[in-house]
């Protein structure tokens, strides 16, 4: 097996590198489309079971609306519309025949065109919003609080595996309210809900903020946002929540009477994560030798490697190896016994490396004499010596403690990763020496913050929810400021 | 709430109208596509999880392929192409732009054409075997046993909720195999998959068994099948388990080593059911009333209503309520308690009768001086009353016992609706005058069937695995055959 091309050399093609020869996923012979192979969507299933839980107990229901959303549903609402036209992929034809010059090969039927064509949704607010208009008449009808998991396709140019593909699985939310602050606090606390499954599943620490008006969702009144660090100091949206105020239902004409008995527009939500976030989380946590997982995700938690020389000693290591895999596996622990007699010992190893298994058990005859085990950890890459009577408690706690000293990590990382910096010339040595987050002062306008993008690629990643008011002056035009905004060239 | 449309009166307009008001699904926006809503969809999502939970048990993961096929992938199989080429959605654009007649609108953009046309998938053999290519080479790399869980479009003209929709959610499974032997036995194996949970989870006995040539899937050396009776008499295709030979394979040149060291064509399974098991689901058991649920797969098994007056009746009920709620929920059975003072208790009765809750428990002023309270049977519509004390206990088992009388109601009727037959006017006559399934002999030909078909509009569903061979002459030719099949008219 190949060495992984290491970070240092080429964090790009490392990632790439890594995707792959983890089995997380791969190229399809369809254009920016990816193939999720079976270890990569073990671990989006984790996630996507945990979220899934999140929602429910926050009263949500999940429910499916329809893959196509006809155009004149589709530009109902212009600036949603407007934002996502461009990167549309569109059902014209709903028929193939064969070719007359070629009876082995079909074409598409010129007679079986469609009267309007069907967007492959984008995301699914206008589908949604035109389902909400017969569900809403009284506020006693609200709120709606729904979420899909669905596939949704952006024609993106440049694709890269999990961070931006043209065809993905996410979550969205579409949630309708009876007031404005209802909506604004389900916004928010689906935020919350976001940030505390990134640090506490992911172990990824993030940064919560609102967009600038440039960078929010096209159709909302505010973006809110989970912003993580990457290894290479490069930004990573993790997940966005949008108040969309009245927009979709003026849009669909949804109105509802309220409990004075007067007419009102409803009031939007969504919010959405993606399998996005797995690129996230293999960049976030993972080294040259390969993934590393914190336990909460990883699909196997534990692998039991045994080092043995002919079937008697296999068997007798057999033995315990299965005890230790019953036992381990009473308390929840996902445990595999590698025993296949194909591959060696070493090569069992840098492949569990590969793959971030976050607790490698090595049990060769040697320890059987002694009772005890070789234990490695994959996010340090030590070992040591435990008795065997003791490998389950031990272990049991050691998951606990890598998962926190993986996010004490990354937390450390991302704090380290942002600089305060108060001229533009420091701003520009920053962003090109170190990279990461930097925090700086900005005077408000589109204009300032689009001449930063020109000029150095770095875009306002948010403005922090637990901002401090601090004045200042910004970068360029010099005005005067009352925070600081954390920017960062991002993925 | 108007009362449904009786079974009798009209089915076909009963099954819709329960659809509806039961909350499980509506017509979109878009042609020939539903909107699963939550209630609904809470349901499917206990039948996924359940077979999701028995395809890993025997061994399979899950992964994720592309939503499109482009044209070239997808007419490499020729039978298997021709069979979808009639029911394709075409993605032929990729970006819309603004109507230079009107700002507010949108159009195809003419310049962004895709090269090769896109097919939204409408089953993914050709995209899964065009990736298989590459993970095979040796039998070491076999089997392959990947599921997915995805969203397919097949442009039906003629769409019912659930039964036949223009997009539907499914699971496909799709193995590669070393040996023919082995392909057959997971296609067998997977078909016993899907009716031991069609008869535990769904409460609904099927018949297993082959369909004839004509019948099988496109591109398929053996489809079987598991067919269900509807309480109208005709029959429904629930789930289709195909041994696809060398097909795909040889289409998509997928060869391996084998241990002989030669180079061979991998052998493929694939099998699937869908949305459509929620229409099977619905018919099997419902009556006028509503729908009738297996305990194991309704979202809330018991429901708890209050009958009280004023404020304080309420409090005192729901202080019982609450703890009979906390003791069930201790035991896994999900409860509402609905306390809702808006709705009368006759109203809330009927409503959960519509929504098919198996028991309901009804709670009053009086039952709380006798401490008792009136437990109510959905499937039966019989009520009882039981001392508080024994509610948990026996409710447990009630809930048991429901699943088991509802399969036992449904496999009576399906073996009373199995008639045999030897004449074509007795065929005629039973399928006119009873429906259900038609045991008869043919004469093993396509014209036979294609004539039988074309006369009554009934099909041959299946050639049962576990038939009697018995002699006997065909219906239409009077040529010998040596075991009757089944025909029924069908969904």
């Amino acid at each position: 097996m190949a060495k992984l091309t290491s970070r240092s050399e080429d964090y790009s093609k490392w990632y790439n590198e890594l995707v792959v020869k983890a089995d997380l996923a791969e190229n399809s012979g369809v254009r920016g489309c990816m193939v999720i192979k079976p270890y990569g969507y073990a671990i989006w299933e984790k996630m996507r079971d945990e979220l899934d839980r999140k929602f429910k107990e926050t009263g949500h229901q999940n429910a499916y609306f329809p893959l196509f959303v006809p155009k004149s549903l589709f530009e109902a609402e212009e600036k949603n519309a407007e934002g996502f036209a461009k990167e549309c992929a569109v059902v014209t034809h709903y028929r193939l025949k064969t070719d007359p010059n070629n009876p082995h090969k079909l074409i598409v039927d010129p007679e079986a065109k469609l009267e309007e064509e069907l967007i492959v949704r984008p995301t699914s607010e206008a589908i949604i919003w035109s389902t909400y208009k017969n569900w809403i008449q009284s506020y006693r009808d609200l709120p709606i609080l729904i979420n899909q998991w669905a596939n949704v396709v952006r024609w993106e140019m440049r694709t890269r595996l999990f961070l931006r593909t043209a065809e993905f699985l996410w979550q969205e939310g579409h949630t309708a309210h009876a007031t404005k602050a209802e909506a604004i606090e389900e916004t928010e606390k689906m935020l919350e809900v976001y940030a505390t499954f990134a640090e506490n599943y992911m172990a990824m620490p993030v940064i919560k903020g609102i967009k600038t008006e440039s960078e929010r969702f096209a159709g909302a009144e505010e973006t809110y946002c989970i912003e993580a660090m990457m290894q290479d100091g490069k930004a990573l949206q993790a997940g966005t929540s949008h108040f969309l105020g009245q927009n979709f239902a003026k849009a669909f004409d949804v109105k509802f009477t309220n409990r004075e008995g007067k007419t009102e527009f409803a009031w939007a939500t969504s919010w959405g994560v993606s399998t996005r976030l797995m690129g996230a989380l293999i960049m976030a946590h993972s080294d040259d030798q390969g993934l590393v997982l914190p336990p909460t995700l990883a699909p196997i938690q534990v692998v039991i490697v045994p080092i043995f020389k002919g079937e008697e000693q296999l068997q007798q290591i057999s033995e315990v190896a299965f005890e230790i895999q019953r036992k381990l596996k009473e308390k929840g622990i996902s445990v595999k016994y590698d025993n296949d007699d194909q591959n060696k010992p070493g090569w069992k190893f840098a492949e569990y490396e590969l793959k971030g298994v976050p607790v490698r058990i090595a049990l060769g005859a040697r320890d059987l004499e002694n009772k005890t085990v070789e234990i490695a950890r994959r996010d340090t890459l030590t070992k040591e010596v435990k008795p065997i009577e003791e490998v389950e408690l031990y272990i049991e706690g050691l998951l606990k403690t890598i998962q926190q000293d993986i996010y004490t990590k990354a937390l450390k990382f991302k704090e380290d990763s942002i600089t305060k910096v108060d001229t533009f010339e420091e701003f520009k040595r920053i962003l090109n020496e170190k990279g990461g987050f930097i925090s700086a002062h900005w005077d408000g306008t589109a204009e300032e913050e689009e001449m930063i993008k020109e000029k150095t690629k770095a875009t306002i990643r948010c403005i922090p929810l637990d901002n401090e008011l601090e004045e200042g002056t910004s970068l360029i035009s010099g005005k005067p400021s009352k925070q600081r905004v954390i920017f960062a060239k991002a993925y």
